[in-house]
């Protein structure tokens, strides 16, 4: 069994990761830290969770997290770069869900995330952890810094273009049009969040910039091997969970012939996690809702040049905590969807 | 043209009477206070009033209330206690949307909003503002404590029961289970009023003992001139606006030969905002949305001895700012349904 | 390994008992019939279940039916009737999420359902499938007839109460107030069911008379071996999933003193799919989404005569597919929770 | 007062069109026809008319269509090009708010609605109803075909870009990335617009080919008196009213010095239902609803050759009805804003 710790367990990526590790065959659930609900049960919070996780919380200061295998950050950006080193020390493997491990560049970091980068050796040994892209390297990692759940929506949907030789669409030019529920903005007491504003409602947000974009072209980069150019538009869904991503991408003139059916078929065939459907097909958030299957379709609206991309993911899974899981059995040289069985909650 | 001003504009009741106040011909809307948004443009804060509403939210101790006709607070407790005393005494009438003049016993004030009631003597005064039922003093107040949203349909549920000569029902035994859409909770940042815990879910809350519970005892019997004893039990709804309320009454023996359909169409017979429904009709929520309507239904399931009472209002509307239009039409002589002429939004 | 078919499994509760089958280690799920669909894999009209469920729809007539140890019938009322008795014949267990075997009495079924009952022999040995009342009846039964989703709220809720040897409350004057998800109403094209009619809105329905009366109540007083009263009132919610019944009963004088909380959780303690939660708690329907449990709390409010019972479940779990896969292990002598230990989804 | 008719008053452009004509103060309802409601009261059918509108459907037979100044068509195509023929021949205006006059080409008409064009000379004389292109020749226009919901978004998004001397824009590459409440799709009982289905969901649909694309096209040329490319991905929001669109366009070399706001800005100064927000601003499709108002905010995401436009609008209205009685105030002389000054509802 693997002892298992998570830090910062109160908000929406905690609950879920708790939901599928207390599902897991292989995992002991040993320590859940929080600060501030220091000694109140888990399932008084979430009574979800009643009859199914009897831990309590801990302040970070009693709980043992270096007697665990392995330790999850499901925290805001800052404290997995302050808590890890020592865990590493210690010969834990740490997956963190936050930001703190996702830009390779520190500066870059730094201008987004308005805090310098205190552990740079950490930061350049860390890998990134999505699986399809990088499954050799997570296997031997000691520290993952896991995607966001745009960019895995993002990465997962333009790979097959990307990962070719030369160039099959303007790659200086991609658009990523995406629109996730509300669970995204985490479990945060904001006026923006209530129902009151986000239900019965659509528009889009960060359209000057979103943390998700220096990642996601990052990691397009490293599957292309070249520059990309990428505008991402979020917006707000009046829903719980579920990612869409429309992407779009001018095709060249040279690759107007290819079969990009046949090329996201043959990229994704040994992917347990990735659904590449038939043609014609419209994906919907809710197909893969509470499970870590991603799910995308191929489009050529009128045969021309462009082409649309269309991928859904449960961002609180493969977007976050499922994806965690995997990674986690990966690194624990576990079968990849071990625990990861659920089948999505449909209607 | 009467001179209105709103203070505490920046919550739900404060921009539905907004946009209520804005549309009412006999209406100059003068001033509207903010602690927190001192200069800000109104319809900075809510663009669905742009290019209609031009104010900027002012410090109260800037906005120079004294010169309106008629404040409204708009304001959680404590605050219309507080500045009312010089607006009345300046000539000023004054709508209390908040709870500071409702309940008529200090002690029970005290009691369950944990604060003194200093001004004991405007609380004898103030008059509770609940057209259908004290019209006439309203004419001549300078002082209303507005009802809550729930205790609206529920007095307007039961009144016409409770006010004949002798008893009709059990009226030691009312049942009232109502529901609420989650804007009744405000636009305060509170993990329960966030999107991802209120939508996709129904539960009941404040079982053992709600604010509104004292107030509609205490109307109730005001309506009865009898003691009556009530159950309420809040439930909240995933969806914005809208309160309904299922009351429940036992049919005293002597009365099990009353016409109960007649006995409503009766008694509202003559009320421009209280829709007595057609036998078997089941009121939506919907059909009120954004209007100062409630409608109701009067059922003796089965023809038994149990009635059951079936009402919906807008909480936000006939359940707060448009019943403060309403009082203040009739305070200052104009027709009741002035400016209330809005048809509810449907679907 | 238990095979199983499913006929009729186009609606909410044949993609959910599909859901939780192909996740049962002792089933093999082997024929599902659709008179409409023949031929059309499953997962075409359910993308949630791609991957997953690979079995084609087939028309009655050619699956082999006879040769399953259990038939489920998701059926609208009137099928399980015609093709339950061949299939019995042959030797097969069959489940009936429908109608047809619910009401004991043939004369009551004919005036609620408006057909006669051809099966009335069947209809004397069907046991009513709840297991936490019927559990030794159904271990030995051939043919369930399995409750209603609101049936289950409602009689587990008030079970403790009237299991008792004299009565504790008013039997005579039971009320429950239950609200339901959309899904309750099932996949039919129906301009009520719709989202621009249903969503954003609350109301009651059925007030007249609900299917789901009768059998209560002939439930309650086998329960209670007494007759019982109640009036029954049904409303519709804006959200998929999920039952709240707020249950309500007057405390006879002899049994003010009874400790209600403990009588409960005295009657369920070994239950378990049945949680009896702390004084003072209000389940949330998201609390048991797509799981098999069903919470409850007992409230008394003010220390007074009424007693308060809040009741959730998932209508489509325990209230339906669930609650069939749970008979379905008792009837073939599995553990009781086998292939239901899904955790709710929360948020 | 003007006599106006509608066609189809039991879908939802129908009753919205009654909410807007019922407070109109120029216009009197005198018909409303329905084949399958004959007799009905409006009321019956809609509870949110009770008291407001006293008129009763009649069938189209018995209606004296004839004598009305004007009828609306909310009507399945087909049915306004049946039935206009005599009413403009009696002098009445048409205003169509289906399909039957907005492609020009009778060849498209067919290819995409499947039937025949049998009006072909009324084609030819019809104006397209989008009175910020069109308002002089709607001034005197006997027939209306008043813009889909869609194209109305698209065609004022794109408008200031298209409508310069030479091209701003990559004009054979733009891209629209929309999204709709599900009050688009009618008042029609079809599986995939239950709540069951379409709440806590979001997919793409028609990405094959939408019926609104060739209309847009054809009014984008329009516009820039210059051939057109688009790409157009609907999209299904989990709510009732509000269409959101996201527009791209790449812009040219020559253009990159242009003030886009600047340029928005003055092309929409003098237009009362079009809103041109601040820079920065990300405009909420609740800021207007139940209103008809467009509002729409320009962004170019990095500074970079990417221009974004972000356009909202109530379906609903400004999409249809209320774009209808601005269509008809043109028509007649009145105020362009008469009867329309409904504030947005919100929250």
């Amino acid at each position: 069994m693997i002892k298992a710790g998570i830090v910062g367990g109160t908000g929406y990526t905690g609950v879920e990761l708790l939901r599928l590790l207390a599902q897991h065959p292989q995992v002991e659930l040993t320590a859940i830290t929080s600060r501030t609900e220091d000694g109140l049960a888990v399932s008084d919070l979430f009574p979800s969770l009643r009859k199914r996780v009897n831990l309590r919380f801990s302040d970070p200061a009693k709980a043992s997290l270096e007697t665990c295998d392995v330790v999850f950050f499901a925290t805001p950006h800052g404290v997995a770069m302050a808590q890890s080193p020592a865990l590493i020390a210690a010969g834990v493997k740490v997956i963190d869900l936050g930001a703190d491990f996702r830009l390779k560049d520190a500066a870059e970091f730094e201008k987004w995330y308005g805090m310098a980068h205190t552990q740079t050796a950490l930061l350049a040994e860390a890998v990134y952890g999505l699986p399809e892209v990088n499954r050799e390297k997570i296997r031997s990692a000691r520290l993952i810094g896991l995607p966001g759940c745009y960019p895995t929506t993002m990465q997962l949907g333009f790979a097959p273009l990307l990962a070719q030789g030369k160039p099959l669409v303007d790659e200086a030019h991609l658009i990523a049009n995406s629109a996730s529920g509300v669970s995204g903005a985490g479990r945060k007491a904001e006026v923006g969040s209530l129902l009151s504003e986000a239900s019965d409602n659509f528009k889009a947000y960060g359209v000057k910039g979103h943390r998700h974009l220096p990642e996601t072209v990052q990691g397009l980069q490293a599957i292309a091997g070249r520059p990309i150019g990428l505008t991402f538009i979020p917006h707000l869904l009046p829903m719980i969970r579920g990612i869409h991503s429309t992407l779009y991408a001018r095709i060249l003139p040279d690759a107007m012939d290819t079969d990009f059916q046949a090329l996201y078929e043959r990229h994704y065939a040994d992917e347990p996690f990735v659904d590449v459907m038939p043609p014609g097909s419209t994906p919907e958030t809710r197909s893969v809702r509470a499970s870590n299957t991603l799910r995308l379709a191929v489009h050529r609206p009128g045969g021309g040049d462009t082409l649309v991309l269309l991928v859904v993911e449960d961002n609180l899974v493969k977007g976050a905590s499922g994806q965690a899981v995997q990674v986690m059995n990966i690194m624990f040289g576990l079968p990849e969807d071990l625990g990861l069985g659920q089948i999505p909650v449909s209607p």
